[in-house]
């Protein structure tokens, strides 16, 4: 038996150990957004690492704890696994077909909130892990991991925390928490993120709600306020209209335009899965599609919030109202730039009403495709997957990616496996067990190859 | 003893047995947004009505009964008094200091969710019949009754019925549920209600809600929609944009600016009590302010649903957006008019999209201050509160008046013992005895004087 067979073999038998193990991590919620369990989930982690052997320290942070692991292996060369262990708020619950911190497999699916994102990728690197030391009872690099507990609400507490600890964090090369297959089980490389900059805005009118036929016509309404402001944010066209916003951005280069266009149509699958009839500004899918999808910032209105949202009719005037409005910033955009022309902006419109609260920053990153360890993946890819590994420039989402890319000059990449139904942050989270064996597959043959170069 | 002085020591003396009656009718929770107990309250103001002489009968509607009653007097001349049985819901419970089902006299107050709204206003007309029956063995005139149950629930019924029963409810004159005296008890007359048309706006944008970073820039999202649909309805110097809405507004008379001069300036009250810091469009208080209140029409935002509105940032493109929006209508505007003038008006700017669904409708009406009925109200005040009785020509709010002002051409007076600090549709609701003592003095006076007249 060749030792990637080996290899495979080990992986498949320990699959149930790894639900169980997942499941335990699964049932425990931990939600950033409101701070439910996260203590609990980082010791949880603390365990599942310290009995790998790794050395496992919990580094405090402002907020949540992050926690750090390493292990010795048999090269000089360095695996960093970036992930998290903090989940999405699981709500609307009533659209859950099974509790979401009840996980439940369910034809070869394992459903839970975090079931990907992104305690079942915390899993792969570990079962991973186990595969390794238990055929060869040693790594073939030394590895590293650095787990937050804040991803999901911006990873705020994340770039002090590497600041602070750089020569811990030192490494060679990066996998990020998460990676994807297409929706034909293509593998796909993500090379880059967008930033992001979330914001709340927020009005108060007057000191208490008042009847509407009382304030209707001579007091100032916190929803129509927000509502005003916000339309002097992005107008009907989809252009942000904040002087100064588009100022930095980089368009599209020659490069990222072919690796795009060798990939597959969005638009049919993203009509189908969200029931979209037509998408913005004209778009018709294709490449057009998948440059506008990410190397355009966006404005984003997350949430709204004012008066009397229940059933029926009633008759108030709400002296509160807040947005959530999400931007997500394209290479060089700076994500600490944008209250301030946000503020400037509603300013000059009238707005100064109008209270900014500041929920998160991110600023975009990237990776060469050029690097070589992008190769070492993709190549490691077609071996278990059977179809070559695409690579896509830049994703639409956002991480502490930048933190890791600028500060410790690491190439990050995208290993992982999700897909396209896997409803990350939506009610019916899932993990495909059959991507995750192979993603788990891929996962060790990368460390070998890494330590082995 | 003059007759009016047998009146007012008959109506003294008789307070006691008054209160234990209405303690009762309080006692018994009749909440029309609910449903609780308001069979059960019906025919308790069914007895209490029997009692007393009158021909009873339960009209049955697609909601809560009205309870009818008639009962012949000495001239041909018939007065219909417009009342509810039903409540506001009591919640938040924790705020009041009794249990609102449990009345309680504390103070010369007594306290009870509808004590003065509108158990407390009804128990003002059957003590005004008991005195008068007890002294003169007769009533005055003839007397109709009109105590409907969904008052609290923008009436949904009462139209229905009352056209269906419009010799039933025959008569020459109506007073109205409730009345008020201002801050230094000088007793106020209102003489017309603006109309409301309210409105849900709703978006569905798509399937399901999506990661913001895969939707931000190529899927629509349904708050910006709803957003910019708002934005269409009301400009930022609160004119409603709607071609057509202000067609049919008829400005206040000279008659209507000469009554509201004598009322006194609501903006110090206003601004301590709801923490206003400007009135809108420049209004500076007085009489300027009195007009705009009531005589222009309204666009309000009432609430605002959308995405996630819980603590922190959540990364998500809402599919579901959606607005509660009341339009207060003036003289001659017609509420039912509205929905269509909304849709038109959005249709036109490309917001097809945009869902318009009806949460109730009720019409402007007004009475003709110069009406004798109002003089003869305004006159027998005088003798009971040694002050004169102003008239405000229009209120803020809204009512199902106009079914009985147009379909049976009655001038509608207001009549009753609410006061500022009554706390209607709040915690420690309460009704004040002496203003309630005083108010039945007024209203044996009215039927006399209406029935000799």
């Amino acid at each position: 038996m060749d030792r990637s067979r080996e290899f495979d073999h080990m992986i498949s038998k320990q699959l149930h150990e790894n639900i169980k193990e997942l499941t335990k991590l699964c049932a425990q919620p931990s939600v950033s957004a409101t701070g439910q369990g996260l203590k609990e989930c980082s010791e949880i982690v603390h365990s599942m690492l310290s009995r790998r052997g790794f050395n496992v320290t919990m580094l405090p942070t402002a907020g949540a704890p992050v926690v750090f692991a390493e292990r010795k292996g048999k090269s000089e060369k360095t695996l960093l696994f970036y992930n998290h262990y903090d989940v999405q708020p699981p709500e609307p619950l009533e659209l859950w077909e099974s509790p979401p911190f009840e996980p439940e497999v369910r034809n070869g699916k394992f459903f839970a909130r975090g079931a990907t994102d992104d305690k079942g990728e915390l899993m792969t690197r570990l079962a991973a892990i186990d595969a390794l030391i238990d055929l060869d009872g040693e790594l073939p690099c030394n590895v590293k991991f650095c787990v937050e507990g804040e991803e999901e609400s911006s990873s705020e507490h994340i770039r002090d925390c590497v600041l602070q600890n750089v020569d811990k964090f030192k490494a060679d090369a990066c996998i990020w928490e998460f990676g994807e297959v297409l929706e034909d089980d293509q593998p796909m490389q993500y090379l880059g993120v967008r930033g992001i900059a979330y914001l709340e805005l927020s009005v108060e009118s007057a000191s208490q709600d008042v009847h509407s036929g009382i304030g209707g016509s001579i007091f100032p309404n916190a929803a129509w306020r927000l509502i005003w402001a916000l339309n002097r944010l992005k107008t009907e066209d989809e252009r942000i209209a904040i002087p100064g916003f588009y100022d930095k951005v980089k368009p599209p280069s020659q490069r990222d335009i072919e690796l795009m266009a060798k990939l597959p149509d969005p638009g049919p699958d993203y009509k189908s899965r969200f029931g979209i009839k037509q998408f913005l500004k004209g778009l018709r899918g294709g490449v057009e599609l998948r440059l506008a999808e990410v190397f355009q910032p966006t404005c984003t209105i997350c949430g709204l919030t004012s008066g009397y949202q229940g059933p029926g009719a009633k008759t108030v005037q709400p002296h509160l109202a807040s947005a959530k409005i999400d931007f997500r910033l394209v290479p060089e955009q700076v994500a600490a730039e944008i209250p301030g022309l946000v503020r400037h902006h509603l300013d000059s419109q009238g707005f100064q009403d109008v209270k900014i609260t500041d929920l998160g920053f991110e600023d975009p990153s990237r990776t060469d495709p050029d690097d070589p360890f992008v190769q070492l993946v993709v190549d490691t890819a077609g071996q278990v997957y059977q179809k070559p590994m695409v690579i896509v420039p830049l994703a639409g989402g956002s991480g502490p990616n930048e933190v890791f890319q600028k500060n410790l000059g690491l190439p990050i990449v995208t290993v992982g496996c999700g897909y396209p139904g896997a409803n990350s942050h939506s009610p019916n989270e899932n993990l495909d067990l059959g991507l995750y064996e192979k993603c788990v597959k891929h996962l060790v043959r990368i460390m070998l190859k890494f330590g082995s170069g």
